[in-house]
């Protein structure tokens, strides 16, 4: 139905015959002479009706926008007055000598054809038509393009995709499971898995030695913008390799893919310590478009009589740090209140801040509610060390080291963010060295999974020491984003023991849990690790979309609904009754 | 880790160092000399210790089969008479410099080094090990390189690989669906896809023109050898091309990954028509390696006395036919009972036969029991329609047409598989030309599925004779498995409206299921066909594997459960309490 795509028509040699075949994204009627412009997935093309071609003009005259046609015509070279230079195939058009309605169209409920403010739920609902806007089938052509690329580095590496169930066991994610009741084992559940996280650990100890798979994965959370119910990964694992090795082949596959999709050179990627971004960004992914830092000034104020710094700057869980906003002495008293409740979010009690006038004048150079704390040295080694110039302004965060990196590593973005001060480039890096434990409430919890492999190799000095030890783990890190997480795994008995203990995780409950897993690391487990992407977040980013809703062909809403097919939906009670499950919801309405 | 693949080592020059990675295949100790076979994905390489490494030898003594360790020495090339033909790098061996031992293992439940008859229930509960069996590895390996290859052609043929829902609705297809309780919309499910047929088709009306999908689909029925409840199918969907253009794709596609992947030249398909399958094979799917066909009768035994033959022969729905099974004349009495029983599942009330000693000698020419029914004229007539010759069986089959067709279809395969007539090759076809409807008890169902295109493109001479009328749906069929089945689906409003009127679906059923459809066909749905192909099983007939099982890494029993990891299992109550649902199994044993 035809011969080439409207996209491709510039190839083609003036005067040859052409059919294109698409949907009419537009129309004009000038008075006798009538323009169309077709639409497919490559492009656009014009088609000019001539003033004699009587039968064709009146055809043309009933065409709508979205009707569906084929057109066959000779490519001709327009006019230059006639150039539309923002066109891809402005220079050319098509003069129609058959034109064959192939489906109507009613006035479509969104319009393709021009960029229009509508619902998300509108959107959602008319999914086919606002899938048809140029913009929205480049992003997800450029998804399938950013796939093709990520899967022929792979293979080139000798990685194997191989298939994992989706009807499975709860994993350890810890989020909550999607359940699936059993018709054949009733009273039984399958879940959908969260990661194929332990089969990707099987396929290791199954000897497949590189295994990679772009795999739905689901978690039943309350959704945020970034968020959805199921989501997908680029899972990645090894057997043979250590972090270095692993760091650096993936670093090379998204550099590769970077140069191939976007033209963009990532170049080498920093690597920084967990420790260091938490200090430096308040971030364990810390955004290097923005060049604020966290500045500790703890040590200045031990000695100050105000109780909101000195009282965090002598206690050992206390932190007392400043950011320096460039040019921020000109935010009014309003903008900084609506900073203190931004930061209020996370914690913090209030927001100190100083204005920089005359670096090196103490009290006399800036402008503060504080600076009667304080003293000229005190303010001028402040000043000094933050790095402040004239018409800076420094914003301070004193309270536990958590309320404090948490509050000023989200300030540092949203300041970044309002004043412009966000780079236009992308900085990726890995952290590393991250805690193998974190504490809360005096339970030990696994900063990643309970697979992921300690640095510390003995299990005895593991067990004395956990919350100093360190686990062999890696974030990438994209402007911001954690675009993949990994680690090395435990492939030893001992050790996976031993950090289930210190987790608090019963003999019985990792059995049940995890015995599988246990009872494989008997035979002969190679040492392995791994690595999983998140492909909305990294489309998302690569092509600029606010949401990774614009990179999914059929998202669900924020609460987990589909507004085009209206699943879920209510099913019916023999279903139910075969799968031995019954529904406790008040029905309020059928 | 490693420098080399055990299996990549004939590349390397002898003297060369290299470093191996693996797992212990096998050892042996000569009496001071040990030989070590170290095993990985891509092979076994023999490791020999030289007698004056003691500590290697000792090294060496405590290693077991399973346990995982590097090995770094020298490539030599093995004495004439110590090369072992049967190994790939037989011609070879390395000589151990450094042995460190990785893991240790205990015995291992299967044993990975030889064959051996364990149970499949065994297989799948220490599959990790089943799968270290070098034969499953190249199975798993194997169809990594037909799904790459597929992908390959389909990307270069401009195909967008586009993901759809894994929760979703209710699909089609008709068989039970897996439900997932939703969380946030309580009472509500959502169903795993049985296919992603509304997808794919809401993907051509949003202009994708060109889309597939290696992806997974979900059929909670009763199982047998050859399904799974989760299996894979490479889905397509094309718009503005007709069953020609998409069918000559398709074969090409198959055939290229058949010549890249194993060497085969398919040639070109033949087609067809479904009633010739039915009416020459007894089916749908014709397995055409085998040379018997069915040949009709019943124009000649109208007029016989016996009813058994002449019932049906005189009933317009009735059928009498025979196959001719080369040099059964040997069968024994015995042999035809049991294809007796065979033929009775398929509702047959009996295995009428004659044996032919010499053709074209009436009664005195064969044995049979229903020869005395017969006459000299009517076995001669038979004999030579029949092709019979001398020491040949014919097999009657005289019944309803369904029953002698099914019958007769099931024994042809089934004689042919006994008696090696089943010739060792590719046999691939198109049936093509299958009625849109067949009947049920007074009621139509759809062949395929309710969005199947008829050839008549008129709704009312549609609805004037329904069963009369052909669709525009085609099964690619290889070796009597349909390994693709697609069609070209209906794009316009009054057609579809036609075809869920004469399946009698009310226009609310039809609303409520497929409204979205509908309302989607409104808003310039393009002309789109498409096909799916059931990876699993493709891969199976092209490895030669019994069983889909063999060609999934964690495949489920027929009782849908995973040995492995115990899926599905008990959940908490809390759990199902925050789901809204309630279990109404009788807990037996907790």
């Amino acid at each position: 139905m035809r011969s080439h795509y409207c996209g491709d028509l510039l190839e083609v040699a003036a005067g040859e015959q052409v059919t294109v075949a698409g949907w009419i994204h537009q129309q004009r009627d000038l008075g006798g002479l009538a323009f169309l412009q077709v639409r497919d997935r490559s492009g656009i093309i014009q088609v000019a009706i001539d003033p004699d071609q009587e039968e064709l003009l009146s055809v043309a005259k009933s065409l709508r926008n979205e009707f569906v046609v084929s057109v066959t015509g000779k490519v001709r070279n327009r006019p230059a007055d006639m150039v539309n230079s923002e066109m891809a195939t402005g220079s050319i058009e098509v003069t129609a000598e058959v034109i064959t309605i192939l489906n109507k169209s009613a006035p479509p409920a969104i319009l393709v054809n021009e960029h229009e403010e509508v619902s998300e739920e509108l959107r959602l609902k008319y999914r086919y038509l606002d899938l048809r806007r140029p913009e929205m089938q480049q992003k997800l052509l450029f998804r399938n393009k950013v796939a093709k690329k990520l899967r022929d580095f792979l293979e080139a590496e000798n990685f194997a995709d191989i298939e994992t169930p989706i009807l499975t066991k709860a994993t350890p994610e810890g989020a909550r499971d999607y359940l699936v009741p059993s018709r054949t084992n009733k009273g039984s559940f399958f879940a959908l898995p969260q990661s194929p996280q332990l089969f990707k650990q099987l396929l290791m100890m199954s000897g497949f030695d590189r295994y990679y798979q772009i795999v739905r994965c689901f978690r039943d959370e309350d959704l945020r913008a970034d968020r959805q119910p199921e989501f997908t990964q680029l899972d990645i694992e090894t057997s043979f390799m250590d972090e270095e090795a692993i760091m650096g082949m993936m670093e090379k596959m998204i550099r590769q893919v970077f140069t191939e999709c976007l033209d963009v050179e990532l170049g080498d990627f920093p690597r920084m310590p967990y420790a260091e971004a938490m200090r430096r960004f308040g971030s364990d992914k810390p955004d290097l478009r923005v060049a604020m830092e966290l500045v500790d000034v703890a040590d200045l104020l031990k000695a100050v009589e105000f109780k909101v710094f000195a009282g965090p700057a002598n206690d050992d869980k206390g932190r007392v740090a400043v950011i320096c906003v460039p040019g921020g002495a000109e935010l009014s008293r309003k903008q900084i209140d609506q900073y203190g409740e931004y930061v209020g979010r996370y914690g913090a009690k209030g927001l100190a801040w100083i204005k920089v006038n005359e670096p090196g004048k103490g009290v006399d150079g800036v402008q503060s509610p504080i600076a009667k704390f304080l003293n000229d040295e005190l303010i001028d080694q402040i000043v000094a060390r933050s790095g402040a110039n004239s018409g800076d302004i420094l914003l301070f965060g004193a309270d536990s080291n958590r309320v404090v990196t948490d509050a000023l590593g989200a300030l540092r973005l949203k300041v970044a963010e309002d004043r412009g001060l966000v780079e236009d480039s992308w900085k990726p890096l890995w952290v590393v060295d991250f805690p193998m434990f974190e504490e809360d409430g005096g339970q030990l919890h696994a900063l990643h999974h309970p697979f992921t492999a300690p640095k510390e190799n003995d299990a005895d000095k593991l067990r004395a020491a956990p919350t100093a030890t360190l686990s062999r783990a890696y974030d990438m890190v994209l402007n911001g984003c954690e675009i993949g997480g990994g680690s090395v795994r435990i492939h030893d008995q001992a050790i996976q023991a031993a950090v289930f203990d210190i987790l608090g995780i019963e003999k019985q409950e990792a059995e049940e849990k995890f015995g599988f897993l246990l009872e494989a690391l008997k035979y002969g487990c190679p040492p392995h690790g791994g690595i999983a992407f998140g492909l909305d977040r990294l489309v998302m980013l690569m092509v600029g979309a606010d949401s990774i809703r614009d990179v999914i062909a059929f998202p669900k809403t924020t609460t987990a609904s589909c507004p085009l097919t209206s699943a879920p939906s209510r099913v019916s009670e023999a279903q139910l009754e075969e799968l031995a499950i019954k529904s406790t919801a008040v029905k309020e309405e059928q």
